[in-house]
């Protein structure tokens, strides 16, 4: 694999101050998401950039006041808009659980308890709400977590198509347990928990009323009992990331960023299954770049890598667990893949998002 | 006081089978929101009724998990969706820090960290989300409190009304401190820490474009600095409700339903602006029921009572303090209010809102 490609002059950041108006790709996931939160919302909240975001932030109790106590939280939060509510494998209702749910599991921490607020839309049916509550606490008693407080707002007709939901999460973090995107370190090996690409398809596919002969099921799931598996074989996981909007591509690129590492993978080692790949054709995407909302990527130390992925490959949500790529002392902040033809090239995150409202 | 009223027959339970589809009212706080609550999220997210309901959850992290600790979390959300985005003496950016900070307060806790969850309208101006934004870090520097965790997402133009806000938040309730609503007792003192009906009629009025020749602000202020002077005199305060959605009028029916006690004020006690009262004349409100975003009702015991009252009265957000009624062993589940003629009368809760979209 060639290490170093000339990547310089390959990116074209697009300063906040060039947009005068918020753009769908806003909401992405990619790039264009990324100033939004460090050109606008962090000074604003006074965050430094310097300190490492992730899914999920961590808050000590032992700082926080609780000093009898050495417990860290996990807490995380996103808001769900996807449209249509319902697709193949899954609705809005349990990918507001799981989503949030693998936040919180992000960083290691089993997920204690959600919040959940519901925008919802004058005029929406009851039954359509009832349908999407019922998901929520189906995917809530699989993922072992309980909603305890929630809110509800309804705005004009015409507003919030349906329903929009939030949901926080907090997860207590287990003791010397430390994952964060920061950590990932040259020689590490990348992980992927399974075949991926399947939850845009699939929404794309209802919303679009598109048929690729099989019907493509969203892979919506809560993970912390697979990232439990994985701690039980090893504490020490580096990284692991959801890689919801924006793929695989946004997890590794940020990845690749706040460590200041390269990412190196190999395209004939990625699990995209055939409908997957034939609907990616027929639409245009990229696989790698299609949300996921029931996979993750982990990354660990190689010595760890055997142990981790058979632990991954004993669990119904790991089962095709593979290894893709590797961390690398090279090319620092970039990742690049190698071809199936043996070229190499940059992987960049993309500026917005190929699916708006795909969560 | 007339202790015993007649009040059999006079509410009429609407069951939620009879509304087919969410009317503006199931976002009002009132009886249809009460019932949403109680007949679909509740039984789809498991959650017995028996439960008691409050502003947070508390979650105890011995039970949790972290048994080294014998720590309570308190743990709260509201999505915020007022119209218009700004309006005199507040904006939908410092009313999401404020809403949620004193929903976490509203348990004893000290609030220790928030996320903050944005709907963005695509085309919404930078700089107007730029000013949300200023105003939501200006707040939780004011409260003490930080934005830790975040999302972002966009719907297309003609959603959002330019941008719906969520938070969660998580606090810590001190050792010894057990407030909730099922607490008040026969005896109790009601104290209000002052003048109420401010924030509806300041957004009602910028919404509607009147005047009442002295500009009404809204009282958006964070109160667990408030709630931390009133605790340093009495560990012991039964309740505390910030009431928002409903007023007055439905922070005490649901105070009076929950711990099954009978609650009674007088009118001649209520401390409403005399600005407040001639719009809500105008208007045809009910200032006890419009909503308010910086002011408590607390429930102390009567030995309690002048402490308490002393330290919220030295607090700049609880200058004007006063007590308005007290807790009664009669009219069970129901809150009376004695008129300034002397009369006595029946205090309903609310079908909906008489204020769609206040916060």
């Amino acid at each position: 694999m060639a290490d170093k490609p000339n990547f310089n002059g390959w990116s074209c950041p697009l300063p906040l101050r060039d947009y005068e108006r918020i753009v769908i790709g806003h909401g992405g996931g990619g790039k264009l998401s990324a100033e939004l939160v460090e050109h606008l919302f962090l000074p604003a909240f006074d965050v430094g950039v310097s300190e490492e975001l992730r899914d999920s932030a961590v808050i000590d109790l032992g700082t926080a006041g609780l000093a009898e106590s050495g417990g860290r939280l996990a807490f995380s939060t996103d808001s769900y808009v996807v449209r249509p509510l319902f697709f193949p494998g899954g609705s809005i209702g349990d990918l507001a659980i799981n989503g949030t749910v693998n936040d919180v599991a992000m960083s290691g921490a089993q997920p204690i308890a959600l919040s959940s607020g519901f925008i919802l839309e004058e005029g929406l049916e009851m039954a359509t709400l009832a349908r999407v509550a019922s998901d929520m606490g189906t995917a809530a008693k699989l993922a072992g977590v309980r909603v305890v407080t929630g809110d509800t707002k309804v705005v004009d007709a015409g507003q919030a198509d349906g329903v929009y939901i939030n949901t926080a999460g907090i997860g207590i973090i287990p003791e010397g347990v430390d994952i964060r995107p920061g950590r990932a370190t040259p020689g590490d090996v990348v992980i992927l928990s399974g075949p991926i690409g399947m939850h845009g398809v699939a929404v794309m596919s209802k919303r679009e009323g598109l048929e690729f002969g099989t019907e493509i099921e969203s892979d919506s799931a809560p993970l912390n009992g697979l990232v439990a598996d994985m701690l039980a074989v090893s504490k020490d996981l580096h990284v692991l990331r959801d890689p919801t909007r924006g793929g695989v591509t946004a997890s590794l690129c940020e990845i690749a960023t706040t460590a200041d590492v390269g990412i190196a993978y190999e395209e004939a080692l990625l699990p995209i299954p055939a409908e997957v790949a034939g609907a990616c054709a027929f639409l245009g995407l990229d696989a790698m770049s299609v949300a996921n909302e029931g996979k993750l990527v982990a990354i660990v130390a190689p010595e760890d890598a055997d142990a981790v992925l058979g632990a991954m490959q004993a669990n119904a949500y790991g089962r095709e667990a593979c290894i893709i790529g590797k961390v690398v002392d090279a090319h620092h902040g970039v990742v690049v893949a190698k071809t199936t033809f043996g070229a190499t090239r940059v992987v960049d995150l993309q500026l917005g998002e190929q699916l708006p409202r795909i969560c």
